[in-house]
């Protein structure tokens, strides 16, 4: 059973139990708003990815906003997504096993879908599965780009699979994945923007061969949050796949505009609600917000309001700070926000958002796939 | 909503889906029972951590086995623990906040229940709680025995604590919570011996100064799977808290007994079942196991059955391995088992445990407390 939500609908932020999610709503507003804005020119897709949020609520403003779909990563998020009312929706990920393709084809019975391959032997089973249900499923072949994860190598490779797909009644060959993850976190603007060139070289190229063997290539998908700009003014990318940006979070923070500065592209909108629940000492601060409230895998979270305090160490349930100067609001008791370092395996430990406007809650949602592992 | 388990009883681990947590059950069988044996001799009591397993059902199997009760972190999970059966729980923790305390004195109308205080204002706000429910509370004072965490100073302070809670109706001071944390994964066990032995010298001091105050201290509650030995051995501490010993991780794992050796006490219960989902290279294989399926700020998952094999990087839904020879069993769809780096926050990414004896699944229980932040 999910837990009872940390607070109701009216109740003032101060009210809010913790640990607890919030979305700061006039931030993500302007942040759902901003991406649109940021890409009119170039003509080019939004399909924002919904492993950030997890939510179908979320995914449907997106959509509602010029976004033509969402990506997901799991077939069980996919489950979620078509059950909260979300119908074109891309896997932007490899689905092994029969069990999750036979969940996947009869999910395509009910919305659009498309999914990635990388591996023959995926492929074959992938269509079997949507010939037992009868489905038509996008396929998507992925070429590894840079970030050394899945993917074939472009060119011939991904050659082959789109040939084999070409030739399949239920499924449809509808271009390239071409994300380049490792690049989204690389601090140095003209890094980051060098890493994107030489991905939009490779998926360009593989296009070509692709299109000269008589399959059309449509759709070339792929971008984050923190490399969409180069993407989008590629003339070769169609689609861009950015989630953190709605939330963002202190790592995406951390990434150098071309200038050197860091200067966020999105506002901070998430935080993590917490409670100062020990002062032993004038040095140290626990707060109620540990390894289960907050993901510390992208370092450690932002003391958002707390330039003198620095969160030093997760351990379970609690967070240790140090406090280098004497300084209001941190008594037992007192509440605070903290700024998650990763966003994505953040908010994958909660139950609720709770969505506050003016120091006033004013929603709480589901985070419908949190825990969607298969 | 909980998502479906990704087994069914009766069906061979082969078939199990991914990523899912599986249970060895012969080997945590023998860890239930080895912990009380290893003790026995000292007379001292079993108070087992739930924060590592979350389930009431592996609580009251602890119970059955002689342990007096649970620990929990949470009043969450202490209300999860009661609705699922368990009757006498002690919070090792500060409990902070009307809301929460409210929630934790109606709780103890049903449930015997323990609680630790290091602060005079949340005992007053304690109490307050305990007189609106006209509930019993049984308090101890924790005292930070070296670990830097939550805690007043051994001695003094801790004294003016427990006559303040001697003084109260509704509340019973039943003794000190001193728990050496950072002592538990020290890896060499001379150091962490020393560091148990400064605990207890704290503790047995503080002990005596409250007694010669007039106030009884019965209990002095601590200890876990790195150290239990030393404060079983040590005639101060009564209570143990050892929660790990039931899974094992890879990091208990590398501690070190006397002779320098990692020879863990406890076999390795809990691992994680991942499908390899892509094989682009001989080199590189990826799993369907990544931040949301392990929790790594413990270090990176062993590949359990693999020597050759190393995980070397989790993104939010892949693992990475570096594969250092070529392996069988490592083809796209083979699954394989990891051995998390950390078992609590792990633990608390999944809504099912997979019980499995001799490669059958024998039982599919709820992480009951999953989530149980507040």
């Amino acid at each position: 059973m999910p837990h009872r939500p940390p607070a109701e609908i009216g109740m003032p932020l101060a009210e809010v139990d913790t640990p607890a999610l919030i979305i700061d709503l006039d931030a993500f507003d302007r942040n759902l708003r901003a991406l649109p804005q940021k890409v009119a020119a170039h003509g080019v897709k939004l399909r924002p990815h919904s492993k950030t949020h997890k939510s179908p609520i979320i995914a449907l403003k997106q959509m509602a906003l010029g976004a033509v779909g969402v990506c997901c990563q799991k077939v069980s998020e996919a489950e979620a997504l078509v059950e909260g009312g979300v119908r074109d929706i891309l896997i932007a990920n490899e689905v092994v096993g029969a069990a999750k393709l036979r969940r996947l084809a009869a999910l395509a019975r009910h919305a659009t879908l498309g999914v990635c391959i990388d591996d023959a032997g995926n492929l074959a089973e992938l269509e079997d599965a949507a010939i037992d249900f009868d489905a038509r499923i996008k396929v998507l072949v992925e070429i590894d780009v840079g970030a050394g994860r899945c993917g074939v190598a472009p060119g011939k490779p991904a050659l082959a699979l789109a040939q084999a797909v070409a030739g399949s009644k239920h499924l449809s060959f509808d271009g390239l994945q071409a994300y380049q993850g490792s690049a989204q976190h690389v601090r140095n603007h003209d890094e980051r923007r060098q890493a994107i060139e030489r991905a939009v070289e490779m998926a360009r190229d593989t296009k070509a061969m692709i299109e000269a063997a008589g399959i059309a290539c449509p759709r070339i998908t792929g971008a984050g949050t923190g490399s969409f700009a180069f993407e989008a003014a590629s003339a070769v990318y169609t689609e861009l796949q950015c989630g953190s940006y709605i939330f963002m979070d202190a790592d995406y923070n951390r990434n150098l505009d071309a200038s050197g500065k860091a200067a966020p592209e999105f506002e901070q909108s998430l935080f993590v609600w917490t409670t100062v629940m020990s002062r032993p000492s004038a040095e140290r601060a626990i707060v109620d917000a540990g390894l289960k409230a907050l993901s510390v895998d992208s370092g450690m979270p932002v003391v958002t309001d707390f330039p003198d305090a620095e969160f030093v160490r997760a351990s379970d349930e609690h967070g240790k700070l140090a406090v280098k100067r004497q300084t209001e609001g941190l008594d037992v008791g007192d509440k605070i926000r903290l700024t998650p370092g990763h966003c994505d395996p953040t908010v994958n430990l909660y139950d609720w958002y709770v969505g506050v406007r003016r120091q006033r809650v004013e929603c709480i949602w589901p985070v419908a796939a949190r825990g969607a592992l298969t």
